[in-house]
């Protein structure tokens, strides 16, 4: 296995990312976030050049980070700035790698390949996480020990909410709604229309309806694993424009090959300035990601071992038909890389 | 190292196996256990064969295990037999392995092998286990961080008694006694005859006798690690029947190379009704297993690393000689299944 | 990575040595420490040559180790003295390794190499661990999980004590002093003169003495780890014995490649039989070494991974001399063991 490098990832929530040193393995590297005095997010590895210590247990001096072992202090770029020893002359080679950040959707992203390919207008649209006029907002943060395309597969294929989160989540309509993937450069659209049910319960509050509804759940992937999901439904026969909405930002950024950093934010059209609302909904999602995927992401991870998904021959299902093709744009994506 | 395949190994408990879900790992391959309505042992892999979810996390309908992710369904030969997707055709080899399983003598039994070679009459007789008339039976059950074979060379040379298990076992007799080792075929016995010693505290209480005794401890091997002890003493001159004796069955089944579930149970000829006797024999016989024979098998284990035995060059001594044959045997066994 | 074998090493304090049976990891190895009855120490191979059995388990019978497994009985030379089965005889190399063990400066000293080679003669001098009346002395041990040469590296450069043990030994004199490295044969001195600067708190503690002084740190390494430090101070201008210091011992033995048992002692001048100052004395070398070394060094070893340092590039600078020094003295003799 190995990583697509020319890519944003999410490093951290912004409002993680402050004057306090923040550390954070990422595709399998000690990365280190703060924010300069202006306010800039910085992503720098946190190994320092000389014995390896971990920089995020030293300090901040102005805008560069003093390593608590020997005191070197690395500007914002990763330059060391300041040697305390001898004549201070600071030794050739002496930087640590810097990481293009940039601060977009209350993410801080990193680059994690040249730097000079990094362009901020390649993070994919989740501009409904700005708009707090229209929608109410939840986040989340969950450490998943399960390589990130399983969890892509998860979030591509959603039929599982029909057995994994049954208790909450199930219809009869899912399975028999009309199932559509679109591929459009290397974006990746699953697209689920289900007309004409009883709608589950989290929609019966929502729309506070009890009558039978059309729903919808369109699931965009972008490489790496940039994910945006809008779920919703209204009244059968009913313009969209009547119902409800949940607009959802999925970000997987690889920790190691086999665990996830997986940052998820929902944005809802009902309630959205009422505290029991916002609180019931992180229930549920916390309830579905934390004690229902996690497990079972686990679990997946811990049966496959360190095997590639292909080399055990999988079944496949009509329902893979979306996450198959994220994975062979990822796969080519990092194929090129290599060339 | 590689395991004999072709060959029987305790599964679980028959009281183990019901309705309910069992997962086990057994010769490092993940086990699902449950039984039919009908009340049929099944045995199949417990990874589902389209993304590898641990069936054992799913339920039963009907017969058929449902998987906990995607929905498939799974009969209790492994063939899948319902498919929740698009238009529920079954996929090509949409299946999971069925491991031959028979129940006998309280144990539901697992053929890891070719499934035509299963022959129920290759299990070997403990036919005692089945005579609750005659005997007073315990079980047991101790998952060991050893490999195996260190079990089966534990329980072949019974000299570890007077040191290992010196607190209660210890007896000037079994050094000085008669041991003997024969090979029939594929089995082994080990057997030793210690006559007119004072007798063990828990033969003093079983006899219920303060004078010498003869007694005996007699071991059986079958690969790949099935084993059957009598061990019991008389009035030094009599004749076995006037005293006591325990039948035991031992079952190594490997968890792992480095790992064995290790499967016991104990039939007594006395004070078989009698509540007290069964619990000082349970507490007796744990004493040994789990408080002295447990710790010492996997600090062994731990002193050998991932080394093959004969490559650490141990030394031999007159003791090892049933344990050396029953190695041979099965060294032997699994060489022929690699041709 | 490989261990100088030819060397003495730290196997245990004198106190920790006796009747009792002790084991340790040395160089990856297990070693089984024990005295005799006429106060020898003894070092041997801990794993029983039978079957791997771990002897500390056992007993003692007079000078001899009983295996806890199966009684085989090994002499304070390691020769297997006594079998308990059939008739006795002691078979053929029926022996575990006898470590070379001698008693010096409070600590058992094991020789890892030839035998033939092995010479009290070889262990620098730590003569004033025996000068109890003229030093207070406090010993402690601490398992780090880093290689030792990060250890020495540590302790041939004290710069790191200006960051990370800033809380109590900052001083501007330390950065600004004179730094000498000296090589003499395998041995490598690292010595710091900084003169005219206020007392850190411990040194105007143990002065009693406010205004400013001369203070110095000489650090003594011998292969494979067996370090001298003399620290101390005078008022500035004043010959050194107007003052107070520290010798202290510090004796790096290899656990595994990634791990170390650090054994220190600190020999002070002052109050050295006052318990309040030992207490003291004893809570600022605790906090420096285990509050702040130990996590620095297991940082670095986390960091580094099972990476050789020299892999990874390191940046060297001024106070590095020392220990790349002591590094270079090491690789060479442990190469030359390899002709």
């Amino acid at each position: 296995m190995a990583f697509l490098k020319n890519a944003w990832y999410a490093g951290a929530w912004s409002h993680e990312v402050g004057r306090a040193l923040l550390a954070r393995t990422i595709l399998g590297e000690p990365v280190l976030m703060y924010r300069t005095q202006k306010g800039q997010p910085v992503a720098l590895s946190n190994r320092c050049a000389h014995r390896f210590a971990p920089l995020d247990r030293g300090r901040l001096v102005d805008d560069a980070v003093e390593c608590p072992y020997h005191g070197l202090r690395y500007d914002s770029r990763g330059q060391c700035v300041h040697n305390p020893q001898g004549d201070g002359v600071i030794p050739k080679g002496a930087r640590v790698r810097c990481y293009p950040a940039v601060e977009k959707y209350r993410v801080v992203w990193i680059w994690t390949g040249a730097p000079e390919k990094a362009d901020i207008a390649k993070i994919p649209d989740f501009g409904f996480i700005d708009d707090s006029e229209r929608y109410g907002i939840t986040t989340g943060t969950i450490l998943i020990k399960a390589n990130y395309e399983l969890l892509s597969d998860n979030l591509l294929d959603l039929t599982h909410t029909q057995f994994l989160h049954a208790d909450v989540f199930k219809s009869e309509a899912v399975m028999r709604g009309r199932f559509e993937v679109i591929e459009n450069g290397t974006t990746i659209h699953s697209n689920r229309w289900c007309p004409d049910a009883p709608p589950t319960p989290p929609l019966r509050l929502a729309l506070n309806y009890e009558k039978h509804v059309d729903f919808w759940m369109n699931m965009r992937w972008d490489p790496p694993g940039l994910m945006r999901f809008d779920v919703g439904a209204t009244p059968t026969g009913k313009p969209r424009e009547d119902g409800v909405h949940n607009l959802e930002m999925h970000l997987l950024t690889p920790e190691t090959e086999t665990s996830t950093h997986y940052f998820w934010a929902d944005a809802r059209t009902y309630g959205i300035n009422d505290p029991v609302v916002e609180e019931n909904n992180r229930r549920a999602l916390e309830h579905a990601f934390v004690g229902q995927d996690k497990p079972m992401l686990e679990a997946q991870q811990a049966m496959m071992g360190t095997a590639d998904l292909w080399s055990l021959n999988p079944v496949m299902l009509q329902g893979d038909a979306a996450a198959l093709r994220a994975r062979r744009v990822l796969a080519r994506l990092i194929g090129q890389e290599r060339l």
